[in-house]
């Protein structure tokens, strides 16, 4: 993470700046179609190539991958060539894995155009693709050369997207900042500010712990359950965004940290309501709750017959590790 | 590189303490048809899930990582799981290759069962898959945990695979050391020793630029053109070994040298002849030369309109990146 650049501000000046030194050969910007459309006119002139995928987390996978891969090597690609992730988490993502295995690494930076991507995949190098329904299977560590973070770009969203990116900041405020949570319930609009402190969040977790040993199992809060939601309804074709199942995820993950991790349950039931407030409420019953159980054991953070959560107890108090069974599970139900 | 372990001697042996106070969750052994049936009972008994991918250069792509992988995910394979590479080149370079990928990277040691994956693919670092018939296209570096090296594996090669290994042997002597290339050249039998002198001038220059950046580009010797071959014959469906292709290359590379690095022809004329006598004599017309700089110009080694030759200029003394245009390489058609 150390030579990772984030700037912010409008992108037409902030990654003219950063392109002007360089030497790259030549350069690619990954899009979807609605960021081609949306986005891309947004940028200063100059050249490049265009490479797009279709949009949606269905399409994160490795056909996706070698028509990145392939495509590249059309236009003669070579080492010195930089890749533009022009887009949500999908794009950052995939667009990180490409580059960092494409002749054995070529640099890439990414330009999140949607609120999760700025304060969620595009912090912290973490890339990847999924494999047979199961997300972020296959990926790397590698860390992007630089993020450029413009809000001119969230007027392209709907408010269903805004939300889902306000879903990991809040997570953000439960794990690390009290002063952030309530910034974040209290605000009307988020603006640039409590954007850049949500960021700054992740960053100083992720700076800590750039390889997952320890501190960054804490940004995994609400995504145990929160992950295998949402495998679920991708399996399921149902149309259903990342931050929906973090959200769900996190109403799952408080109730469990009452019971495990020691959290007061006003604060729980507090923090809970305003999250439904938002999202809507989020019920499990025991078909569901067993088909959740069955993929979170499956998931990359878990080793063997136990499934690993991170907890609070309190506002910013995180417990990592918490490995509970199938049975501790059960108090969901109530 | 820096925790890489290498041993030498009866993989009964060096593998069993190597594994005892490991606390692998599960061991996966990646094998082809031969090293399923003349490698994998040379193990001590363990338990472990063998991976099995067709044997070939033609397989070593996306589909038969896509198989490893979701064998990998259908066997609950978790972070802390291991595997094992027992095979050549393709299977060690694709193995590191899903290894590193796998839930963004789980821990991998090759066992190189023919002369060439332990003298060369095994070590170093590189790993790496074919797209589209482009040799290598994706991939990562990313150090082994281990690399064990036992010569009674070579038993079971014919003579054909042991002079491809010799090949990248021959390649070391031209490159470092006179020393090893008499040795190599006098020895009707190669033996431990020798193969141990190999690994260790690769192992030497990889640790002094594990990235490529400068002084390993002298591994290349050979191989930008060597590489065109063998792509070139992967194309066509002919049936080359890559040290044989190397062997090709090297010969067109002393040419090379001869007339752009000032190395005495006497001394390329000798060493072309010991070649020869092993691999066959190798000839190109305008119809083929031309192929095959297209082919180099499309490598990742090269980054623009000259392709980029690694040559020599006596024995032991390299000349890295030595830009030639098309034309200059018409000096091998005479």
């Amino acid at each position: 993470m150390n030579d990772t650049t984030i700037a912010f501000g409008p992108i037409r000046l902030t990654l003219k700046a950063f392109l002007k030194p360089k030497l790259y050969s030549s350069v690619f910007i990954l899009v979807d179609e609605n960021t081609k459309k949306e986005c891309l006119p947004l940028l200063h002139k100059f050249e490049y190539k265009a490479i797009e995928i279709p949009s949606g987390e269905k399409y994160k996978n490795l056909e996706s991958c070698q028509s990145i891969w392939t495509q590249l090597l059309e236009n003669q690609a070579d080492r010195k060539a930089l890749i533009i992730n022009l887009g949500g988490g999908v794009i950052c993502d995939m667009g990180g894995f490409a580059a960092s295995c494409f002749k054995r690494g070529i640099d890439f930076i990414h330009i999140p155009t949607t609120l999760l991507a700025m304060v969620d995949a595009a912090i912290g190098g973490k890339t990847g693709i999924n494999l047979a329904m199961e997300k972020n299977m296959i990926g790397l560590f590698s860390p992007a050369k630089g993020i450029f973070v413009d809000t001119q770009f969230l007027n392209t969203l709907n408010q269903r997207q805004i939300n889902s990116g306000k879903a990991e900041m809040i997570k953000h405020g439960l794990i690390a900042s009290d002063m952030h949570l309530e910034n974040i319930f209290d605000s009307k609009v988020l603006g640039n500010e409590i954007i850049q402190e949500s960021i700054g969040i992740k960053q100083y977790i992720v700076q800590q712990d750039p390889q997952e040993q320890g501190m960054r199992k804490s940004l995994n809060f609400g995504h145990t359950l929160g992950h295998a939601i949402e495998t679920l309804a991708l399996k399921n074709g149902e149309d259903l965004l990342h931050g929906e199942a973090v959200a769900y995820g996190m109403i799952l993950a408080l109730k469990l940290s009452v019971k495990y991790a020691g959290l007061h349950p006003t604060i729980a039931k507090e923090n809970i309501q305003r999250i439904v407030t938002i999202f809507g409420s989020y019920k499990v019953n025991a078909a569901l709750l067993s088909q959740l159980i069955q993929i979170a054991k499956n998931d990359k953070k878990n080793d063997g017959e136990h499934i690993n959560f991170t907890l609070l107890s309190s506002i910013g108090k995180i417990e990592i590790n918490q490995a509970l069974k199938s049975e501790d599970l059960n108090v969901l139900l109530k």
